[in-house]
């Protein structure tokens, strides 16, 4: 698999993945500061003109939440996903939706100060959001209970930029005990190396 | 499977989809107006208070492009979904993740008129993200070319509630055609007239 990225982004979120992941994979650096996103050559394989992308012989994807949902799936041998079938693959899907359909919305809203009625926005409130994740995080040390999964990549990945780096979300115990265990696993270890030494 | 649903609200993207699966499913109606979204019997199965939401015996799945996902590999044989191992399943996943994480914010930001700062937004902007999905379209009937998925049904009633319902996106001529390619659908049909007439 061929991961196209670019060091110091949201692209480290995919990077942490492949790293959980276990498989070979080459990464092709997109300077995204040099506009290297815009060459003709990247928008066949992403229009939308952003990194992460992911290539897979015939198979191409983009958007990080469907990255980690393809690789997770393809790789069951890394115990990313729960399988077809598996009654956890519910709440799987539904979190790592959840973390760009609510999340990451949410950060956006708090980051413009928009203001926007309630039942507008498919998000509802970034009050909402963080209470909603909170309770969820306090029932397990992952999103589904013991089980660590591609949903905590997604997750873990949205609210450590939100809250650790940019402060844009208000500390909570709950988060800040789930981004520690996020932190200490290896893989998360390993892509922040890699994204610092490029 | 139950569908926790309410007429005339973003849950008829979900009876859309099971009506396209052509499996026996039981609605049960949560009034939306009446409050019963915010029942603990309902914040139970969905801690966001909002429909859809989705039982399948111990499985659990909430947020729309969630469901439809869980719900196109759980019944293969409705055709909704490229299998794993499909090449076309990257560009399917992506665009099941496209339509919650680029269209619906990038709706939300037209509704509002947000400023958000290039390069802010996971999304980019709302022109980019029409750009993207008009030539998207014009490479074929669906998303995926000659085969529908659930990816449309997504993007098809994300971009019918916005541009059909509440004019927020512009009118395109590719966008007006995948909408007549959508409403020619029976099971879209059946949705529509289960929502009119409760």
């Amino acid at each position: 698999m061929k991961l196209y990225w670019c060091p110091q982004s949201r692209a480290t979120t995919a990077v942490w993945l492949m790293e959980e992941a276990g498989v070979a994979y080459e990464r092709v650096l997109i300077d995204i500061r040099t506009g290297a996103q815009a060459v003709d050559a990247y928008r066949a394989i992403n229009p939308m003109m952003k990194v992460p992308a992911l290539v897979d012989g015939e198979a191409v994807v983009a958007e990080t939440g469907a990255i980690c949902a393809y690789v997770a799936d393809r790789v069951p041998e890394a115990g990313l996903a729960p399988a077809i079938g598996d009654p956890a693959r519910g709440r799987y899907l539904q979190y790592l939706v959840f973390a760009s359909s609510c999340i990451e919305p949410a950060i956006a809203q708090i980051f413009t100060k928009m203001e926007i009625p309630s039942g507008s926005a498919g998000w509802g409130s970034a009050e909402r959001v963080f209470n909603v994740l909170e309770g969820e995080l306090q029932k397990g040390d992952w999103i589904l209970g013991d089980r660590f999964s591609a949903a905590d990549i997604v997750i873990g990945a949205g609210l450590r930029f939100a809250a650790r780096q940019f402060k844009l979300v208000p500390e909570r115990p709950a988060f800040t005990a789930y981004l520690d265990r996020c932190e200490a696993r290896p893989a998360l270890q390993r892509a922040l190396a890699i994204s610092e030494a490029n």
